[in-house]
């Protein structure tokens, strides 16, 4: 318990939106920071792309490097923060000399410990360093630390999250005013909520390392995002919103992970009266499902330079008391190899079908002889309106099934000639919480 | 960071609800739980008041002790869970005679944590000792940890909870059914979620220790509980549940602590937009503000053998791994003397306001007059329907005004012949995270 009485020795490689604030944090409020991590919390030395940049803080004291490799060599660096981001290259370069040269880790890049983790965290075992990466996890919400730490006595049973605020932002946008995607994603680009490429959020793949990262702690399994099943928000139409609604549900972008499943990340629907589908806008929020403690429910803002920045400080807060454990919460000799398991599969579960047909006599029996042949129970149907001739949605609920099924049906459906369009799928989920 | 090979040496004090299951859990999980902590997790005895319960576990290897101040005295015991409870008497002697001893302490007793926190964390610095008590408050929600170090790095604001499960039990139930008070506690009673003898729950005190321990390591103070304003539920009509809702607002017992101002737990109305709005039944919530993180949300069950003994064991694993802090996250001389501090007041709030009246002419005259006297503006006013001669609610919300100043007001009113009872007032809090 004895606290060291020598500063820690920070570095910070990256001086964007989250690394910037970082670096004003460690300088603006050293006082309160020191008396949190019982020590003085010193900044030695940063890396960024342009030395030039006014970034609201003194650079007097501080040491510049053009390129970050080079504060891997400083003898005075005790720990450094990532803050470049990527799944590949200098990100993953730097953290790798750095804990092969006894430096401590802490990073922000949910890619680079959704893909290497497992690598990475040998090296942070094999050098006596910690490899901490809260902020790479739900912006402010301390999501790794209540499953590594908070929860920790449990015996993991479910995950669910809305692990991207960009795909929330737009779904609830879209919900709220009934326009399209393209329209919301415009204007959510527009306000910088989502990036000129949006691919990496609206496509699932940033909620996905989240989820993968969270999976890995809360099951003991190695990363495995190759093994995620990952869709987004792309093929939601407002029309959807509408419909889901009627039948009692909200449509939002979740992860859902469990012992022996495939990790999923999916536009779902989730029952109005869950807790989960009332996060609306840019929040986050992360359900935990364990035994004995039952469902812990965390939301708060995903993303953003001061909610990153405050789980950064809390890493190396961490790392100041000497207890930033392990990457995965147990040894790496220990975690599990998803790759590896029999068995392994998608659950059942009840979907959420939308057809678009032209309003003519013979379309249900048509839809309806396919479903019955494939064994799929309908559990309520919704045609929209009547309008003879034109193309309008039909919509049901089904069962639970498998999705594979589903989609045999599904495509069965397609080759209808008065089906118009490929149909939309998506999986109905239930929440434990209720609110 | 090496991890200790002997096993960590555990004794129970009170073998009820929460320490039975504790007791459980360290027994039938042991392979995961030392995993988990890095080392053997043994319970070598325990101590409760009866010996012959069948508490669903051997007592073959574990050894028994009539008094738990026995415990103490055994070299071979690391840590004591105190689970016996009560502000004074065996549970503090315990605690104070463990410290002294040199044994980590874990304790769910937030009277105890509320009332002699500071003496007790001052016992667990000079001996060396953890003191450690996750399950004192929100049960199974992770708050202690998530304040003192998954949020350590910021600058706290504010907290708001909802703390005790009883409390919300009894007022989501009033709201959905319409029964009143006295029913509604006679059925909670009935099924276990309240006790014979109430007060604790009902009238705040419970909920009111566990938002002192919050405010203390948020704030960084000594616990103080006299300091906080504490009022419980009994007050509450199931008329008021109707008015609320018309008003936009739903009815909740909730602590509210901030710098510089006097805590507060009482029953409020939150708007019905908000999270912590949302929370129904025996759940609790802990809605944590400061910067640069934002606002972060946590629910979760407040109560019950499961949901804190995952606490009880999250503090058992953070023993194993010597990474127990400090009892309220910095040296105890660090810690503000709350009663010392000039300027700390009750902050002003909005109200709900309901006057029980004749429906007679004049009566409106008569409370606006003293309103205007006492210089009170009101923001809506609601007469419930229309009975001459009968007495009716008349029920109105303010502007922000000093609670004291209000009470003036109305217990001039109190005074006319046409106000038949008490005057009802709750605060109307405001609330950071819409949902």
């Amino acid at each position: 318990m004895s606290e060291m009485s020598t500063s820690l020795k920070i570095a910070i490689a990256g001086l964007g939106v989250v690394g910037g604030e970082v670096a004003r944090q460690l300088i603006k409020r050293q006082q309160p920071l020191a008396l949190a991590a019982g020590r003085r919390l010193e900044l030695v030395a940063v890396s960024a792309r342009s030395a030039a940049t006014d970034r609201g803080f003194s650079m007097d004291r501080i040491d510049w490097h053009d390129s970050p490799l080079e504060l891997v060599a400083r003898d005075d660096v005790d720990v450094i923060i990532e803050m470049i981001g990527g799944s590949e290259g200098v990100a993953v370069d730097l953290t790798r000399a750095a804990l092969k040269n006894g430096k401590h880790v802490i990073t922000a890049n949910k890619a680079m410990i959704a893909h290497h983790g497992t690598e990475l965290a040998s090296l942070a075992e094999e050098n006596n360093c910690f490899l901490l990466f809260e902020s790479a996890v739900a912006g402010g919400i301390p999501a790794v630390k209540t499953l590594r730490e908070g929860l920790a006595g449990n015996e993991m049973t479910r995950l669910a999250g809305i692990l991207n605020g960009t795909c929330n932002y737009i779904l609830t946008t879209m919900e709220q005013t009934g326009q399209d995607f393209a329209d919301v994603l415009a204007e959510a680009q527009h306000l910088g909520y989502a990036e000129a490429e949006p691919s990496f959020d609206v496509d699932g793949i940033d909620a996905a390392h989240k989820l993968t990262i969270l999976a890995a702690i809360a099951f003991g399994q190695k990363p495995d995002f190759a093994a995620a099943l990952v869709q987004g928000i792309r093929d939601v139409s407002a029309v959807d919103f509408t419909f889901a609604n009627q039948l009692g549900f909200r449509i939002k972008l979740v992860g859902v992970a469990a012992p022996g499943q495939v990790p999923r990340m999916q536009t779902c629907l989730l029952p109005l009266s869950s807790q989960l589908a009332k996060v609306n806008g840019v929040l986050n929020a992360v359900e935990f499902y364990g035994e004995p403690v039952g469902s812990v429910l965390a939301i708060g803002p995903g993303a953003g330079g001061g909610a990153t920045s405050s789980a950064v400080l809390a890493d190396i807060i961490d790392v100041a008391h000497d207890r930033g454990g392990m990457p995965f919460g147990r040894p790496v000799a220990q975690l599990a190899d998803t790759t590896d398991q029999p068995g392994v599969g998608l659950a059942d579960t009840p979907f959420y079908v939308r057809l678009m047909v032209v309003d003519e006599p013979g379309v249900l029996a048509g839809v309806t002889g396919i479903l019955q042949k494939h064994m799929i129970s309908v559990e309520s149907m919704i045609q929209q309106g009547r309008a003879p001739g034109d193309v309008v949605a039909l919509v049901m609920t089904t069962h639970e099934i498998a999705s594979t099924k589903l989609w045999q049906a599904l495509d069965e459906m397609t080759s209808l000639p008065s089906v118009k369009a490929r149909p939309v799928a998506m999986p109905i989920f239930a929440a434990d919480q209720e609110g």
